[in-house]
């Protein structure tokens, strides 16, 4: 991946669509979220969100399944052109994930990454720190999940 | 579930165990976080976790579904008792979501929360927010998990 030299700030981009089907809504709720409006049309329909909605954390799962294909793709473009791959190291965590809109049975969203901030770390010499904001946007235009993601980036030269 | 003034802060509970497989972390992974440490023992003892270790997804996804079935158990005891059962609200989301060390194939996390802090709703009358802590520690005392997680919760008189 890219040097904390190289990241530009506010470069939002695409990393991927999924669109939800109500079959693999139930699978993964039934294994991980098992809340009857994950579960059942009609119970989906008495419930507050009135219609069949991916957990949460299927969203957040499917997410994470995209930045990883994104960062494969995007290493195998660097390699094809002779450039560096910079190793990122690990991920310090993360903050404020939001769930804003339910993903509904049906929904395609796209999701997006776009990096917020990134500064030299006090802690690692050699080492940036790398805030990423991913969201996923509905085909209505609406956002539907956002987080805030941290990640120790090298620098090109100390 | 409980309304707010019956919430006890500090009353720290166990919800549930699990023990990941590692049969199960490469099936998760396979699907929503496809990287080499998650999917192949060779690979991953040729990287820094050293041994198969769960997506941290996966961790926070069994969190889930132990709390709903631990939810499920807490409302049909409650009604066994003849006790009225609360409806609690949507979470307004949660904060500081920590993987603080790897799940290894064969470890054993055993679930817990605990309320952290309970205060009436400024822009809700009638209600209360929760923050409730839950952890996941694994067989050697060890946390390798954290979430700070807000609900609405009604109160029982206003």
């Amino acid at each position: 991946m890219t040097y904390l030299e190289d990241i530009r700030i506010g470069a939002r981009r695409e990393i991927g669509r999924h669109t939800f089907t109500a079959e693999e809504i139930k699978s993964f709720a039934s294994r991980y979220d098992p809340q009857p409006f994950h579960l059942d049309e009609e119970a989906a329909a008495r419930s507050h969100f009135g219609r069949l909605c991916a957990s949460g954390w299927h969203t957040a799962a499917v997410c994470m399944r995209l930045l990883i294909e994104d960062r494969k793709r995007q290493v195998a473009a660097m390699q094809a052109r002779g450039e560096p791959v910079a190793a990122w190291g690990p991920s310090p965590g993360f903050r404020d994930l939001k769930w804003l809109k339910p993903v509904y049975a049906g929904d395609t969203i796209t999701f997006e990454t776009e990096p917020v901030e990134a500064r030299p770390s006090q802690s690692r010499p050699g080492w940036g720190v790398l805030t990423l904001r991913h969201t996923g946007t509905n085909q209505h235009g609406e956002i539907v999940y956002s987080i805030l993601v941290s990640a120790f980036v090298p620098r090109r030269s100390v």
